[in-house]
This record gives structure tokens, sequence and C-alpha cells, in this order.
């Protein structure tokens, strides 16, 4: 007789998933996901039906249900585009978060073994990070790792880990002149590591297979301004990435990349990305090292105040640019004002708030 | 009929391998190494005869030869310690280096291949390191690897790499304390990645397995004051760590870690280690933050001033811990003075110095 099992952090995690389509995906990820709480963010025409298989406890969020919740503040999540997949993160009442993108299958590791890559995301999660030097032999925790010779033994606490950064194979995350010039490049190279991303170094963050810890660095998870009515596309990770390293290395707090692989199954479509992708290709050549160079004040000591912060320094200085930062920079304010409004008025208020169209639950 | 290949760089680098023991080693390595030129510093008793299979093109050192060629000057160099391999950084008239230790054999990879560690470092030096942006896919540069999306277009050129920092299989490079409490530990995890270790991070660098192009940092590679009148040992490769990252990243030079492996054969004795470890034990604790805080100024454009600025700041800032740093400062000054006179007085001088030993040569 088999015990069974109860799945890491079962109560304390939410699986968000941004669409336009019904989720037959999900059947492939039923073992690892089936016993998590999904929050499926529903983009574009709110009249349409989503299917969700069978089986999984979800709740859901259409437009209008986002209209409706946050009133006038709902101008600060996107609309068509995947970036509106952080209105999940704003009105989950869980500290961990996976969000995982319709198109990303079960990758097999070498030996070809199904990768549950939840399961890794948690380890990752739940085991500290080690910005401050670099171990050759990366994650110093795991089993038959450690820390090598020359590193300070008052470093091999660690910081806690906010985020971890998952990888993909097959079809990898390249942008639009990347892809147009491979086309038939496919990532089959399993490197078989975790580490840490050194503080002061950026990266960029992709949200395809991107978990975090909501209650240490949720509020700066903000997918900014894309889609429709924005002069941009796809740079929405990027962006949320960029905030949160820089905050992450303020407050002392550890980022991850590398395991778990999803298995990435189809490449966009390179012509609309680069329409979408222009302006950024331009801009990231000064918004990166406006990052490399920002600094927090010592008394941001919150998330929330080391965001808002940044919203006036992203203001200040990428809004000559475009008028878009400007709008921007204002958003970025109008998502701390609404995290807050969901988040701190008690739990009761929230719940009101957040699950009341939430109810149409598979299970 | 094949058609010789000839290996990469052959008459361009020279692999170091400082010993105190025949070096029968040489026999698993002969498909990879025979066709460069060896030089080997012989550690310890200079009356003992160190063998050298048949067929290696090699020079040898011993403390004899050192003092004569260096005169008052060979005070620089270590005795009874692998540090002395550094004289062989100074002597070579080569412009790559790969120094290896000599109970490192060859691995293998997952296919069970072996691996020619000395083809995988000259790639890596001979690609370009991305110090300025993490890039999620490990080296962009590899076969079936790119630049990802939001990586700046502007930093894809890279930078010119300067070290390739190889790992082990088998035995891992742990300090005594960790060695004790893991005396079983063995390195079973073959992470197929190359990475660049980002601007601003420092590392452990290991002397095993380890290649780095002479003019770009050759002057900063010293391994320091270590072994007999010391007080201090096995801290020679992270000194000269330390010290060539932090003017890598003044000069924009790129320093690699990953590929390839070789196989660590045997572990030293954790005992006779921490006694020689344990003062370094306590030190690193002020020199990680020294070398993470210091800044060169700008006219510090060759790595010799580089160094010259770093062994004042030394003496300046780690030399009120121990006099140590004071006589270490001294002779990283002495280094540079000899290494310049050793290279910069037309090929023809230095030729006479630095093979006159040289001619037992094996093939």
């Amino acid at each position: 007789m088999s015990v069974p099992i109860t799945p890491a952090l079962k109560d304390e995690l939410d699986i968000v998933i941004p669409t336009i389509r019904n989720l037959d995906f999900l059947e492939m990820w039923r073992p690892f996901f089936q016993p998590y709480h999904l929050i499926i963010v529903q983009d574009g025409d709110p009249t349409k039906t989503i299917k969700v298989p069978e089986g999984f406890d979800y709740e859901l969020y259409n437009r209008n249900d986002i209209n409706r919740i946050l009133g006038p503040k709902a101008s600060c999540i996107s609309f068509k585009d995947s970036a509106c997949r952080c209105f999940g993160y704003m009105v989950s009442k869980k500290k961990y978060i996976y969000t995982i993108d319709d198109d990303c299958f079960v990758a097999k590791d070498p030996t070809g073994k199904e990768i549950n890559a939840l399961e890794q995301h948690i380890k990752n999660l739940l085991c500290p990070s080690t910005p401050n030097f670099f171990n050759a032999l990366y994650d110093p925790y795991r089993e038959g790792a450690d820390f090598v010779r020359g590193y300070p033994f008052s470093m091999r606490e660690g910081v806690k880990t906010a985020v971890s950064h998952g990888l993909w194979m097959n079809i990898p995350d390249y942008d639009a002149p990347t892809q147009m010039v491979k086309p038939l490049e496919r990532n089959t190279r399993y490197v078989d590591a975790v580490m840490t991303i050194p503080k002061g170094t950026l990266f960029p963050m992709c949200g395809m297979n991107l978990a975090f810890d909501r209650e240490l660095i949720g509020p700066a998870m903000y997918f900014g301004l894309m889609g429709d009515g924005q002069p941009i596309g796809r740079y929405d990770d990027m962006w949320a990435g960029w905030c949160i390293k820089v905050i992450c290395d303020h407050l002392g707090l550890g980022v991850k990349t590398g395991l778990p692989y999803i298995w990435h199954s189809k490449a966009s479509n390179p012509f609309v990305n680069l329409k979408k992708e222009y302006k950024g290709i331009f801009w990231q050549e000064e918004i990166i090292p406006f990052f490399q160079s920002v600094s927090l004040p010592k008394d941001c000591t919150s998330v929330q105040k080391c965001y808002l912060v940044l919203a006036e320094k992203v203001k200040e200085k990428l809004g000559p640019i475009d008028p878009y930062f400007t709008k921007l920079a204002d958003a970025m304010v109008t998502w701390i004002e609404a995290w807050d409004q969901i988040n701190s008025t008690g739990t009761g208020a929230k719940v009101a708030n957040g699950t009341a169209n939430g109810t149409a639950n598979g299970k």
C-alpha cells in the first residue's frame, strides 16, 4: 500500500495562466498541477468561454472582471497581451506563484523522465540563494555539491530566494530578429544546473516558466503596459525582470535561473513579434544602462517603497525617451495602489473582490 | 588517406605544470598535449630528477634555475607550493597558457567520450565573453545557442576573453573543513555549460585546470607567496583569481567558467590542508570585501599599471590585518619588475634567460 504524498506547498502556491484559448495543455500537466489552485487570466474577448479540463480547481478572470474589481485602476493591467497575467499575482492569496504559458508542455530530462517543473521551482524557492559570490559548482545546496575552496564562510548561509527563473527546451526564447535569422534553431541542450544571478547583474527574465515568492517580491512583479493601445509588446516580462532584480539586489534577496526546463511547443510569428518589439529593441539600449546604474535609497525597506521610488526614477530618466515611459511610470504607481487595495484590507474584503467571478470552479 | 589536422594554437600556447614527481600522468594526456610545448616548474628539492615521458617537447625549471634567472627577484616565486607555477607563465614566450595539476586526468563526457580539455579551453579563449549582461542560455556563441530575447543588441559583440576556468569531476575542489565534513563526496554532475562570470562578481578561481591569454592578463596571474616560509598555503590561485577578476572588470575583459572538466584523481590530506588554509579562512572574510569594493583609477590602462595600483591598495588596506600582506604587496611589485625584465627586453635577451636550462628537451 502506497502512502499518498502531499505535494509541496499545495495550499501555499497558485498557478497563474494567461490565455485566450481552451486550456487543453493542462491535460499533460495534470499529474503535477492538479493538486494546486489555478488562477486563469482570460485575455481578449471576455464573452468567449475558456474551457478548463475537468478536475482542476481554478478561478478565472476576464477583462470585465478585472475592470469591475479594480475600477479605474484597471488601467494598469494590459489588454491583448500576456502581460495581463500579473493581475493573477495581485489577486492570489498565496505565498508563492508559478506562472506558465499555455504553449508550454512537460519536458523530459536526458534520461527520458518527465520533468516536474513546479517541484523544481519549489526546491529553488525554498533553498537559499548566493548572490554575493559565485560558486564554481553552481547551486551549493544541491545534493552532491557544496561551496568550493575559497568561498567565504560568512556567506554560506546565503539569502532568501525571491525568484526562480526556469528555461525552455525546443523553441528558445529569441527576439524577432534572431527568430528570423535562425528559424530552425531548437534548444536541445539540457544544462543540469541552477544558479544564483549575482548581485548587480541584470538578466532577461522570461515569463513563460517563472516562480516567485509573492510575499518577498510580489508587488514588484508588475508586467507593465503592453499590447492594446501601447506602442510595445513582448517586453512585459523583461520589464518585470529588470525591476525585480534591482529591488532584490537592494533588499538582499536572491534570483535563480536554470532548471527546470519546460517544452516550449511553438514559435510565435517573428513578423508579428518584430512589430511588437521594434521600439523595445531601441529603447532597451537606454533602459538597461538605466537599470544598471539606478540605486535605491536606504530607507526603501519594503518592496512597495522600492517600487514607488523606481517609478519616480523611470519617469525622470526614461520619460525623455518617449511619453510612453511617463505613462508606464504612472501605471507603476497605480499598480502599487491596486496591489495594496486588494491585499491590505484584511482577507475578508480581498476574498470578496478577488474571487467574485472565481466560482466557476471545475472541481 | 586522412589529412593530419594541426591542433589549434599549436605554436601559440604553452602548457605549464608544477610538480614534485615524475610526470607519468602525461601518458593519459598524450593524444591532446603532445603537439604542444610544456613548461615544467619543478618544486622542492632541485637535485631530484623529474622524469618526463618520451616524446614531449618541454623545458624544465627547478629552484636553482629560478634563482639564477631572477636573481634577488626570485623571492617573489613561492617554494614548496604549487604557486611556483606562475614562474612558468613569466618565462613563456607564447600568447596563451594552459596550466594543469599532475593529479588531473582525462575526464569523460556523459556519452563516455574522453574530453579534450585543452581544446575546449582554446574555444573558450578564442570566442568572446559577455560580462555586462547575463544570458539565460549560457554561452550565446555556442552552436545551438544564441542571445535570448531582451539581450541588448549593442552588447552582442561581447568582449575579449582573458581567462577560461575549467572544472573537475570526481574530487571537488573543497576547502579542508568541507573535505572533513564530506570525505566521501564526489562530483558526478556534468554541467554542459560555459558562462561568463558577470562584471563585478568575484569567484573562487582554481589553478588545477585553467587557461588564459598571457598577452591580455598574464602580468596579473601572480600566484602570490605561499608555502615555505609563509604563513599560508592553498590560496595561491584564489589570490590570483581575485586580482585578475578586478583587473579584467576594469579593463573590460572577460572571464569564463564551466567546461571543460578534468578528472581530479586524489583528495589531498584535509589535516595538512587545514594547517595551510586556516589563516586564509579568517583572512578571506576581509580580503573579499576589499576586492569587492576596490576600484582602479581610469589612467590604469595596462595590466601592469593596474597590478601596481592594486599592490599599493593591498599594502594600505590589508597590511593592517597581518604583516604578511605588506610582504605580499612588495612581492607583487617584485613580480611585475621580474615580468617586465623577462618579457620586455626583446626576445633575444628573454630566450637567453628563459630557456637556458630548458634544453633538456624530451623530443
